[in-house]
């Protein structure tokens, strides 16, 4: 745990935070929103360590008053090929998005990851969760769907001593969930998000520079040539 | 992951097993059911191991196909009895139980533990889950109560690829859910369960011996009391 700025007397509230584009811009938005944002990172197994030092530098830039990092075995669970040693699809034109669930699905990710922030929210004396699901994940996972969202925050509140006993009601907030990546570019660039601190691609080389052609970098310079903003991430390919 | 006996064509469930008396009888109760049952087990900073060995004791003993030990941080969260420096209550008569929640709960334990489950089972092609709950915990611990069980069900039924594509539907059974702790100690007489092989208590001494002091030793006295069953226990006091 990290401590990176400190609290200002405001509600405070546990933000997912992957070190991506939607999650650094979720964050952002849990700071607009008045709230004083704790970050939580989960180490799952990932084949790199670059999507953790990005989670790290944004939690830094966005000024998080503690940035909570969990290492979780869902390695040993499988299923995933951003956790087993399948290979990640490249060039694909997107063809995993908007149709079938793509093979980078991880099983129930967002179940446990909401699980542990709202167990660290309980803790902590919150019970505001901010998840940075949107209108491009829903159409290829399950769990980003608002309809998932909302059985999720209705489980919760079944969950925990504070929201049974009517201290905390849980309320998980998902500022993204009606916007596109191009959208959700120009929010976070409104603001402030660096973008050059964030990190999206499945397969970066060893110095942690983008690929350029898994599906998550596609995304990404779609995003930025779809908001009209400039793409200011260094690729290693095209 | 440990293979402890060989799957016989028969459906597979997930078992959340502790090592304990409800969630031993309950890995009884999903085999009677006609299932193969798969044991899941989380190792999440106890404060001692000798929860864990019972637990692999009773996997290999009530032939689980499959038997995982997950490693989870809890401890870095905080928040109960179980995971921190706090200590554990001795002798207050079960004044825990029936009225407040207790100090020893932990928060959000169940839906962390479940949301493993729901992902290990679509890895391993089930959507049965297995957990332990019953009529004593649900006064106590609100994520052991019918009502959370319900909105659990409901979310996965929302949260995966193979329950939303409609091929493999969640259930989550509570065989115990009705069950005082008596009524589980007849039951896993009536299963085969071996009783010496599980665990109970929560402040053994180094050897692994039950304290017979702690809520939990009381509770387990108490059920096999009632039970008119004999305490195969051996407990370093009383």
């Amino acid at each position: 745990m990290e401590a990176v700025g400190p609290s200002r007397g405001q509600p405070k509230a546990v933000v997912l935070l992957s070190g991506g584009i939607d999650s650094s811009t979720c964050l952002a938005a849990a700071r607009r929103e008045g709230f004083v944002p704790l970050a939580l990172t989960f180490d799952y197994g990932q084949r790199h360590r670059h999507e953790l030092r990005a989670a790290r530098r944004v939690a830094a830039a966005l000024e998080a008053s503690e940035h909570l990092v969990l290492r979780i075995p869902l390695e040993q669970i499988g299923g995933s090929a951003l956790t087993d040693e399948l290979p990640v699809p490249k060039d694909n034109s997107l063809g995993g998005i908007g149709g079938q669930i793509p093979i980078t699905y991880v099983p129930a990710r967002n179940t446990i990851f909401l699980s542990f922030a709202l167990a660290w929210g309980e803790v902590q004396g919150t019970g505001d969760l901010f998840i940075g699901v949107n209108a491009l994940d829903y159409s290829g996972y399950p769990d980003c769907r608002p309809e998932y969202i909302e059985a999720f925050e209705r489980l919760a509140n079944l969950a925990t001593k504070e929201a049974v006993e009517g201290r905390t009601p849980i309320r998980v907030h998902t500022p993204l969930i009606g916007l596109t990546k191009a959208g959700i570019i120009r929010l976070g660039r409104e603001l402030g998000v660096d973008f050059r601190l964030t990190h999206s691609c499945y397969d970066p080389d060893e110095s942690g520079r983008a690929c350029g052609r898994c599906e998550s970098c596609l995304l990404r310079k779609k995003g930025f040539q779809e908001a009209g903003v400039t793409d200011p991430t260094e690729y290693s390919s095209r």
